[in-house]
This record gives C-alpha cells, sequence and structure tokens, in this order.
C-alpha cells in the first residue's frame, strides 16, 4: 500500500447524497439524503426546503438555537439515532475562529456534516534516523476507532477553549505531561479532510503540534483514554502506516504530514504532490 | 495588514473568465477567454470548441505536440504576444510526477493555466527566538518579481531534473551553497495556488525546502539573478511580510508556510486554519 491511498482513504465523499444545512442562508454543514426525513418531523426547529435543510429562521440567539437543536437531538438520541453520545459542546461555524452559531452535542456534528477540530501532539525523541515516535493504542470503550493506534495524545476541541489549553489539556489528562513540558510543543499547522464514516460525514481540521520529548519521558495515561503507549522507531511507524488499518483513519493522516514536514517523504515519491495536496481538503 | 491577506492575494481567481484546455480530453491547463481568438488562428495545432481549447486530435506523441505548440508559440512570440521568453522547457502535466503530455516554453506556461512547478529553499541560523533567515533580493532583469525579495534559493522546475538535483543546482548557482552543505537541506512539503497575475494564470506548486545554516555561511550569488542577500530575525521578516508587498508574491506564502510550521504562526491567530488551507490550492 502507499502513502496515498491511505490519503485517499480519507476523502470518500459522494455529494450527490447530501444537502446543505444552512443557518440564515449560510451554509454550515450538510445531511445525508436518509437523515432529512428524520429531522422533518421537528417542524420547529428545522425546515426541509427542496435544496437543503434550514435551521428555523425564529431561531435567533446562540442559546435559543442550542437549546432548540438541543432537544431535537435528545429525542433522536432516545430513537437510538445518535449513537456515542458524548455529553460534549462542540461549536457550529462555518469557519475556525469566528463566533459558532450555536453549540452541539459532539456525536451529532457528522450527523449534520458540521466542521469538526481537534488538537495531536506527536510526541518524539532522538533526530534524524535516530528518531522514535510514542504511539497511543485507544481504549476499546472509545466511541470512534476503539483498539486503534493513535498519536501520543489527541483530543477534540470542544466549545470555549483555546487550542493551546486543550493541547495542554489532553496532554496531561492522555499522557500524564507535565504543564512544563507540554509547553515545549510547537504548533506546526493543520490537516483537514472531508470523508464518509460509520457515524458520519467527518469534515474535520487537526491543529497539530510536535513535542520533542526528552529520552526518559515516559507517558502515562490518566483518563483510560488510552490502554498503552509504545515508543516506536519511525521505519516501523512508516511501515504500520502503510501496510496495515492499524492507526486510526485521521491519526494516519497526522503522521503522514509529520513524515512530509521531517524529509521522511520524500520528493522523489511520484504521489509527493497529491499526498500534500490530500492533506488540506 | 495580516498574513491571511497576503495568502487571498495570490487566490485572485475569476473562473468565468477561462475555458479549459485539454489534451485527448484530459484537461491541463486552461485559457482566458481574450487569449483563445490569438489561438484558434492554428487550426492544424489547436482546435477551439465551444467548451474549451483542444490541442488537434492528430498530435499523439511528446515530440510532435512539443513541436507544433513551441511553433505556434514562436509566431505568437514575434507578434509580442509571449513577453518574458525564457528558453526553458517546462512539462505539461495534469499532475507532478506523471509522464508529460509535452514541454512547453516557461514564458507560456500561465498563458495556458498549466500547472508549473518550483523549488525554494528557505536558509536559516540560530533557532527559537534567535532565528534569522537569509532573504535574497532578486535582480532587476529578472522577468518576473524584478528587485523583489525571495528565499534564499528560488528556481523553477524544468523539465527532465528530479526535484532534489533541481534543488541542488540552483543552491549552487544562486547562492554558492557547496553541493554538501545543500544536501542537508530536508524536504518539508509544498504550498500551490491559483492566481491571476501580468503574466497569466499561474497554478504552480512550489517544493520547499529547510537549510540550517551554519552561522559563519554566508550565500554568494553566481548567476546574477540575485542582487543582494540579507541576513534578517524573524521578526523583520515577519513584520515586512505583513506590512509591505516586498517579497515576490509566491515567496511571501513559502515564508508563512515556514511560520506556521516552526510555530511563529501560532493557532490563537484567528485566522490560523485559513492561512493554512489558503497555502493549499
Amino acid at each position: 500500500m502507499s502513502y496515498l491511498e491511505k490519503v485517499r482513504a480519507c476523502a470518500r465523499y459522494r455529494p450527490e447524497n447530501y444537502l446543505p444545512f444552512r443557518i440564515s442562508g449560510e451554509q454550515v454543514g450538510q445531511v445525508r439524503l436518509g437523515f432529512l426525513p428524520q429531522l422533518a418531523r421537528f417542524e420547529d426547529t428545522f425546515c426541509c426546503v427542496k435544496d437543503g435543510l434550514n435551521l428555523a429562521d425564529n431561531l435567533h440567539r446562540f442559546e435559543q438555537r442550542t437549546e432548540a437543536v438541543g432537544r431535537v437531538l435528545e429525542g433522536l438520541r432516545e430513537e437510538g439515532l445518535v449513537p456515542g453520545w458524548r455529553d460534549e459542546a462542540y461549536p457550529v461555524t462555518n469557519s475556525f475562529g469566528s463566533p459558532p452559531f450555536f453549540d452541539m452535542e459532539r456525536a451529532a456534528v457528522p450527523l449534520f456534516g458540521v466542521r469538526g477540530y481537534g488538537v495531536h501532539v506527536n510526541g518524539f525523541v532522538g533526530d534524524g534516523g535516530d528518531m522514535r515516535m510514542w504511539i497511543g493504542r485507544r481504549s476499546m470503550s472509545k466511541p470512534t476507532g476503539p483498539g486503534k493506534l493513535d498519536q501520543m495524545v489527541a483530543g477534540g476541541q470542544p466549545s470555549g477553549m483555546s487550542l493551546r489549553e486543550n493541547m495542554l489539556k489532553e496532554s496531561a489528562e492522555e499522557a500524564n505531561i507535565p504543564r512544563s513540558l507540554a509547553e515545549e510543543a510547537v504548533s506546526v499547522g493543520a490537516i483537514s479532510y472531508l470523508t464518509e464514516r460509520p457515524e458520519g460525514l467527518r469534515h474535520d481540521v487537526l491543529f497539530n503540534f510536535d513535542l520533542h520529548l526528552p529520552e526518559d519521558f515516559e507517558p502515562v495515561n490518566t483518563d483510560d483514554e488510552v490502554d498503552k503507549f509504545y515508543l516506536w522507531p519511525m521505519d516501523q511507524i512508516m511501515e504500520v502506516i502503510r501496510e496495515t488499518d492499524d492507526f486510526k483513519f485521521n491519526s494516519a493522516l497526522v503522521i503522514i504530514d509529520f513524515l512530509v514536514r521531517r524529509g521522511f517523504i520524500c520528493p522523489d515519491d511520484p504521489d509527493y504532490a497529491a499526498i500534500i495536496a490530500g492533506l488540506h481538503r
């Protein structure tokens, strides 16, 4: 298998199966045709029109929208239509950093094809050919990607917290990284994708950090989200990325971005330009 | 001014002013409506159809196409319609690394909206807050961006040479970097843009390298393409990027990508996600 196949595996999207989800005329997501009838029942909150789904016009304010959509989602949850409920509020925006239209339960975000955001930390030791990276195996109780391999630290981006603060919080919870050490993490960019997953349409941006760790640091999970950590040489990580599906689909892209930025994937790979383009959708 | 404005300044494109340029049914570029009548005169080579411009169907082979289009371009050049002639062969492809359909004079590439490729080297000394970067001022005789600021090394990617080999060649010519030192450059990815410029439609991918230089290295231009080199602290470079148009339009994007990858532009910039998305088009 190739890196490009891994990138393309996160670009499964048939636009003909979706219609836009709009608030006050602005598109903020897209809803699968099959899911529309479920929402059409809630006429006080949603308005199904020929070319999409609109949030009801009389819902003007953040709190109003959050409450009305929350009520619908609670109902759908009882019918088993919102699996993996998290009790985490995610902001609904049409661009990161702009004021959110409302907050939505995290598990529903892919059902509305709304942009999701996360922070991932590549924790590594050594340099060049001697480099090794800490890899986490996700707990079997995680609602997405149970048992899959992951960055040392990875977490969704909730409402009301800065990316850096969230990175520091997740670093403490998932890997017991002292704040003073986590603060040395360098922001290195983001990857993004639009892809159909069992949980719905994922249209995410993952903000990435590189953290060069001392040789004697060992991550310890404190929130039961990671089962085990491994310190693997880059060669092994590169082979696992290329040859298996052991990594969570989006964590694989974060590693591929790392490999590009650090010169492990080189311009002599005929897919080089396509890989880079595929990491930014 | 903001970094995002600089990124958006390289995204000026009105699709309604262009029609696709195709070879054997595959789109490889796009031609400005106003330029089409100039090409329609050469019926042996081009076929103007309702929805675009096709290369004549009887031109099957690489050499045939290169020669036929070359003849047309020579004619247009005599009429003054291909300014900035370079005598450099650029490959016409629809994706980097795939076999080229034919070779085209570099100056004509933007007239056909064909993908162009380049290599840029960020040459820097020091680390973190102490970092400084070598900046070149382009010679006034350059056909594009005369007198503008640029990376220490920057060059177009011609046919028949690997990206790395071209980087080494340009490093020697533009900055007199010994091969043994240039070989330490690390490939770090690419940026891309689609934008209207005086020379035509630029749809380029720039492959970037970072080269950590020893403090006592000083670049010396050997091919008259660079007038002068400056070693500037990052603060100064960041201010010049934001506040002026002194950098060549695309070299500014290469620096912005460096600033993102190295944590100088941080996630607390509200434009962070939009800047990164804008560097990959």
